[in-house]
């Protein structure tokens, strides 16, 4: 039995593309679907009520391209829309949260996890939920880190402008001896090499990315939904979608994809 | 690195080796000390607030036989008490309710699972919340089983007297068309050929042994806490422990074990 069918993916923007490109890294051979709101980045300062709205009409619009799987590889929409819109629809429908929380749950040996988030995602207090629930005795400490998409999403991945800020978001956490540290948002592994000499050696940072890739792989495993290829160089097509601007969605997503993002079709999902 | 420290593993009686069997198959070189609390079995029929009482008798007993990590192969413990004790000790403590959980999520297909457990079990409601905190979408029919471990208990794991209790715990759960059951319990692992045989082979039957044997081995891996053999051969020592009647719960146990238990001493933790 083979699932032609593809996996669709969302974010806010270009940041969910380092979830997209685990997935390819772990499965191949199947087809995707990247969905970038372009037109209504960031997520990060909105409602979470707003938010909520904008997952419904992107998940509704990727099921309507006969996806066999939803990623929302956006920390804001997981913690806003998850619950929701898994009540609401019949495709399974993964996050960020719950697979990074897990992770942390594992890294951490003094039992003291840090989050680095933005300030829709501190607000909604996702994490300190989903870590607690695997083990409430782990003490958590979540920051709300504004600054750094926008940096970002400028180029700016290292050097002292982005240091500076990185050091004043940090430094509440290193006294409190975190020694795990989530990367709450999908943007922010671009800046992991400045976070990690701030934070030292000592401590894990923990991207969501490759857990939620191994997570969507065994949901797919299981239920026989994968895709079996013809032939070894049978790969999946990778499309790209976006709401707004795509040639600076191409520009900025390949940094992200680490190769070059050819076709974006701009879409309109209202 | 090489930790020599021992896993403690307990649970109200024999039940938990089903989950020590699995542990002990992934991780052979590691010492592992079982507490079976015979004196006080069966936990599934008592007040939650009791078996929490309990649970932290034995914690404190396995830390101070040094263990560097305690599983509750238990799961009315786990869901009368897991939270609290992962609060109040310092040694990570797993339990088996979010493994099983997890297991389920991944293999439900039409998003419906059963789970067949204690009366304290299903009274707690754990196993819901766990499924529910993964996928707010799927539906959750848990059906409390008081007659399945004293049935188990007398040796009775097949025929007719078994079939009919099963019968009528399953046909409920059967017409809501459940197409994954978590055995909520770890003595029922032993009854499962016949819960497979009235269910059919389209429905999964999802133990948390296995599971739960996976995330010990990730936690300990992660943390430098495993035990390093002198040479292939230096397998880790079992010890068992249990607070009455050692014989029989050799005699039992050796049925779980799928190899004969040889020492058991019975200790007093109160």
């Amino acid at each position: 039995m083979s699932d032609p069918r593809p996996i669709g993916v969302f974010d806010s923007g270009v940041g969910g593309l380092t979830v997209l490109s685990e997935i390819r890294d772990r499965l191949p051979f199947e087809h995707t679907i990247y969905f970038g709101d372009t037109a209504r980045v960031p997520y990060g300062v909105r409602d979470l009520s707003e938010v909520r709205w904008f997952t419904f009409e992107i998940v509704r619009y990727l099921i309507g391209q006969n996806v066999k799987l939803v990623v929302i590889a956006c920390n804001t929409a997981t913690a806003a829309a998850l619950k929701a819109v898994q009540r609401s629809f019949d495709v399974p429908i993964v996050g960020v949260i719950e697979p990074g929380a897990r992770a942390a749950v594992v890294d951490t040996i003094g039992r003291r996890v840090g989050v680095l988030a933005t300030e829709g995602t501190v607000a909604s207090g996702a994490y300190g939920r989903a870590v607690k629930s695997l083990d409430a005795g782990i003490q958590v400490y979540e920051q709300a880190c504004p600054e750094f998409v926008p940096l970002i999403e400028q180029g700016i991945v290292d050097g002292p402008e982005l240091e500076a800020v990185a050091l004043r978001y940090l430094a509440p956490m290193m006294e409190r001896r975190v020694d795990a540290v989530i990367l709450g948002c999908t943007h922010y592994p671009l800046i992991s090499s400045v976070i990690n000499r701030i934070l030292g050696p000592e401590v894990r940072l923990i991207s969501s990315a490759g857990q939620t890739a191994l997570e969507v792989r065994s949901i797919l495993s299981r239920r026989s939904y994968l895709r079996r290829p013809q032939h070894p160089d049978d790969t999946g097509l990778a499309t790209y979608v976006c709401s707004a601007s795509p040639d600076e969605f191409a520009a900025l997503g390949s940094r992200f994809m680490e190769e070059e993002i050819q076709a974006v079709s701009p879409a309109v999902v209202v």
